[in-house]
């Protein structure tokens, strides 16, 4: 048993086998009272089943919270502000929820008196980053118990052993080899493991939860309008919603269209390539969206900086960083941007496109008559040209005399 | 008539009304030889014509190169090695043109003692920009004339009248009013102008002339298969192509699948905002499958550099800079990462969609023993992990102390 | 006479030659009302005389206004914030006084009802640019009016040609070839011209107007101690004291110890290079001293990320772009990074010199038992750096198996 | 004993109190055969007594090379060109001797069959990582040993204590506590611990081994010429050295002169901040003076890329990532630029103040008929100035429609 064990534990626990051998295991190993936190973020997981799993456990803390809007509000809408796309392609759904949960976990710790926190995040990947930066980040004093990262189990048969062993008798979810690891929130679904593995095969058409194939998706578009202010969505066809909401709304619209289905190979944190696959259906429409209102509002070299620091940004969410001071600085940058930002775009869903079809706004520093080959001689001389080229290319003029 | 006018002038010539008007005007307005050149970039104009109409107004030096290998391989190729895109969205198709046309421009002049070129470029838009950096870049004592600059003219109604005054009788191609301002070449087709200029306002859909729409494409996909070398795609289907192939092959299962359609609002060199439409169903296709052999075989840390520095090196490029030291020096850096970019991938064309099927490299740094939730203890120990975490979290730990 | 003249023009005026032509030349070539605003940035020119001459020019709304605590507090702190220097070496002393000027003149311009500005810049340096894009951000429908691109007059001797003509009896300052053109303000004087232009020459030991050279400085060291709140300085030597009090100091302070000259060679952001001297006494002990402070209070990868994005922000302000949307938000950037960043400083002047003897913060993040060799077994453990560098060296491991 | 012990070590050896009980203790814990490699990088340690006490420690094999050319050739030029310092004041002086100590130790275990490599490097500095990283990343299955994280002992009273109960009788240096970290090679010395500990503190005037203090220098200047050729040094007053023999005279001259001293509280690689102290004579003004030549030959815009992209290229050396892809490829980058850097640069050293008197180029971009103010109508029309500032404005005026 370890020195200075803690007198209690808040355990990020979801109700399946891993959260759940791991509160029993903490019981044991650490003689600790594990206080129980499930989110919901809108993973549609049963949240009725782990308070009775919880409370099977013995555990009589327990703090079941809907954090879907927060999770929308505060945290996938600020970072799709910055148009944010991981290696060009990811738009970040596991990540963007790590820091919400960290966040409430050390909440909690503090409200209960418990010294420490757990996940159930393996040693191998980018949560137990995320988590545990995140945490530190916030409570500096916290301490992180990392199970996956202690104890001598290496796989989910030997947890199943492990609970049947302690009197936890929950079904084997068949063959825990072709299980994917699935993550999954009001934002998106990930999938890794089982064929996925071998990046040269394509997944299985069956293991898509959340959006039809292309092929499957009805063969009539469908048109809808999205209204921003302040670089966030907030109407839907002409309706005000509440952040979680919209995006609910457009995860099924989105769903049902085939659109937003990602297949990856990416670079963790930590040092290793893995393979995932994603689907972020309704981030996707917003994706397109946002860039089709920015580009007729936001002056153009503040556009070009969001998008030389963004790789930078996502990398920061990626990494687990949130809730770092850089990130933050930055968020502040992102946010002054975003004045601006609002009008509204009207966009075609079909069979995994989103095509834009219009956008309009109050703030557009679109002029066609600035823009246009036929005559308009105020603000701009065609003459004015000629001198702008003449001394852009200066520095080239003087390498020859 | 100004002083000091040169005695040849090589033009920029399409053999359309804009460029004949020039040669016209430069015979009249500075009593100089006109030389035509065109260059045959797969733009497919009828180059019989504009030799036709060259001779027809009295040009006597005539240079029609068939530049289609050059530009695929030295220009769109190399471009291609940093995933460009310009503001998120556009791939330049454009842009990427016009220095491999300055160059030639400035060639031609110096082999035929001309003191000056030419273009039609307009003076509102960013091609004036590129052609005369180019050649500036190039060839720091050239002249260049750019007649939208200096004429009186300002409008196609005022160059056909131009023309017949002067026994050119092109005929009049409809409603100038009516018609798109175009540009393509074997990457891509730009369309500005007519409705375009209402950015609520959806294209035409007879407007697009290189892909049919999603909906008109086939309901059965098509799958091919890409093998890249060095950064470059090589073979199609297991067949090598030269570079000018093999893009309009992949133009063609593109532009049937639906492929590679963009309509943008994007942000001019010279300060405006414009709204463009292009169809790159080649470079569309490529893009994605450049993504997934590099996401298998470049480093990380690599591959996020690339990412960030992606947004600059997209606008030297959309500006004019290609033949600064700037973006040659930066072109140093981005193919010294592409030596192990080789691999194979897989690729599904369905109705504007592009979806990786599978990839696979012989440089491959993906390692399935490494990234999988089952045990493998050997250059990964999990415990590792949690020094890592400590480590990277020290900077917050002390914050508290 | 050009049409559209406006009524009235606020004019930046200094009550020099250059000023006083241009004030005459607009009353005759645009019939108009010259209002004359003269800023107190700390230059130290005689401004009774400036009133006398504007007086004398007929000129009856006259604006003399102490701008040196705004130009401190408002521009310089803000922009010593991100450690500002261009090129690595300038610290952007004119650059920094141009948005304070334009701000006023369209501020002026305003109240006072005239539809233009002018200014006296000449048509090839930077600050042309810097006042007009200044006015255009902050006025978007301003007129500004630059005689030195206008008027036929291209050097002193046609000014003082043009003024005699006109009644203005200013008594030549020597040879108009043999003074340099300086510009000054309470955070710095910089040279142009004269022997200058050759960059091989060292400049005359008697330009300098600032400082005393390094040699003739005292032989005994000075120290003293700074003390930072918010990033910004706020006491000198326990003394609590004004923006530019406290610069005035510190500028009397480095003038006598030989602190802050620079001799350089630097492109202009209309494409030539240029050289001048500048004299930052005060502005380079505060680098110094905000560095000192930085580094013991701001987070690691803030700091670098600080770093990074500066040369970016020091070319913002070279180039005119203090008043742009990116400047202003990336200010939000900076400002948010400084809440730490308090302490104290003290450091020797010496010939030259400015050394850190000490810095203290009650916010440091540095912790002597981090840091050293000997044993703490608290929060850091040795092994695990063994994860870290495992971890971090992993994508090298992957390239060999 | 560990299992799968390594038959052959490379032990990084110094001959001093440290790497000797590691060899020992090797030999002890590993049972394995030693072998001493000792770099000259010219640190002026005594390289007899080094290969005196390996002989003692009964290491057969001992390699000890003159590194002093390849160092400065292959590592600190290339580093200087990109005026590389870190956190705006280090000079990497450490950080830039280790990838060639890594390079050399891993060359030896090939050549002798060895398995791993050792270091003296202790779990809490950069170093470690440095050395690892740069085995790591040029031999992916090297093994490395870094007693420091391994074996119990704690500070140098321990390692004393071991060393005499293995009958190696070094005499104590002094008190242990008040003996500074030291780290020396050609290009710099560095200092930690004792009073360095507490930031508050002036370091203790006798701890500087290689510069007299500006107070102590001489009352006369001592001008110097420096030729450089691809941005590399290679004549010192008109006479072509070698670089190690160039550096060590620039050393001379700034060591005499009081140049180079540096006081700083750094931010390491793995988290924690740590103060020490510098001296780098010569890389401090070589640094003054290749930015002169920069400054007169490249072209601006590359210039400012360099800028921004040094601190990133800092960190990599910092971090101990030379030997990483994206270094090499960003050295691609920097290299490209250096191909116009030559010229001349006069200076002068005086107490500890490099001054720039002049400097001379064939490549100079400088033109002094554009960029002075009088009269020159050529490449350069003033009127050119007001369509540039037009366009440059023009993304502001789309504000005010």
């Amino acid at each position: 048993m370890p020195k200075n064990r803690p007198s209690k534990v808040v355990l990020a626990y979801s109700g399946g086998l891993d959260t759940s051998a791991i509160a029993k295991w903490l019981q044991l190993e650490y003689a600790c009272e594990v206080i129980a936190f499930t989110a919901d973020l809108g993973q549609e997981d049963e949240l009725d089943l782990a308070r009775q799993r919880a409370e099977q456990l013995g555990i009589k803390q327990i703090y079941i919270e809907d954090l879907r809007e927060e999770f929308v509000r505060a945290f996938v809408f600020p970072m799709l502000r910055a148009n944010t796309v991981y290696e060009g392609e990811y738009m970040l759904g596991t990540a963007i929820a790590r820091p919400l949960i960290a966040q409430r976990l050390v909440a909690i710790a503090e409200e209960t008196g418990a010294e420490a926190i757990a996940h159930g995040a393996t040693g191998k990947g980018n949560d137990q980053v995320r988590f545990e930066l995140g945490a530190y980040a916030l409570a500096p004093r916290i301490r992180v118990i990392a199970p996956w990262r202690e104890w001598p189990y290496t796989s989910r048969t030997d947890l199943l052993k492990f609970c049947q062993e302690h009197g936890l008798n929950y079904a084997a979810s068949g063959d825990s080899s072709r299980v994917y690891s699935i993550d999954a929130n009001l934002f998106h679904t990930s999938y890794e493991g089982c064929e996925l593995e071998d990046p040269s095969v394509a997944p299985d058409p069956k293991m898509w939860q959340r959006t039809v194939s292309p092929q499957m998706a009805p063969d009539v578009p469908t048109q809808i309008e999205l209204q921003f202010s302040k670089g966030d969505p907030e109407q839907l066809n002409g309706q005000k919603m509440s952040p979680a909401t919209l995006l609910a709304e457009l995860n099924r619209l989105g769903g049902e269209n085939g659109i937003g289905r990602l297949d990856l190979v990416e670079n963790r944190y930590i040092g290793m390539k893995s393979r995932g696959c994603y689907e972020t259906p309704g981030g996707t429409i917003l994706l397109k969206a946002r860039r089709a209102v920015e580009a007729l509002t936001l002056d153009g070299r503040t556009a070009h900086l969001k998008d030389e620091w963004m790789p930078r940004y996502a990398e920061m969410i990626y990494n687990g960083n949130w809730w770092s001071p850089e990130r933050r600085a930055l968020q502040q940058m992102i946010d002054a941007t975003q004045a601006s930002v609002e009008g509204s775009v009207r966009l075609e869903l079909y069979k995994g496109n989103v095509t834009v079809l219009g956008r309009a706004s109050t703030q557009s520093l679109y002029d066609p008559h600035l823009a246009t080959f036929e005559d308009s001689r105020e603000r701009y001389n065609h003459k004015d040209a000629g001198g702008f080229i003449r001394l852009t290319a200066l520095r080239f003029l003087t390498r020859d005399t």
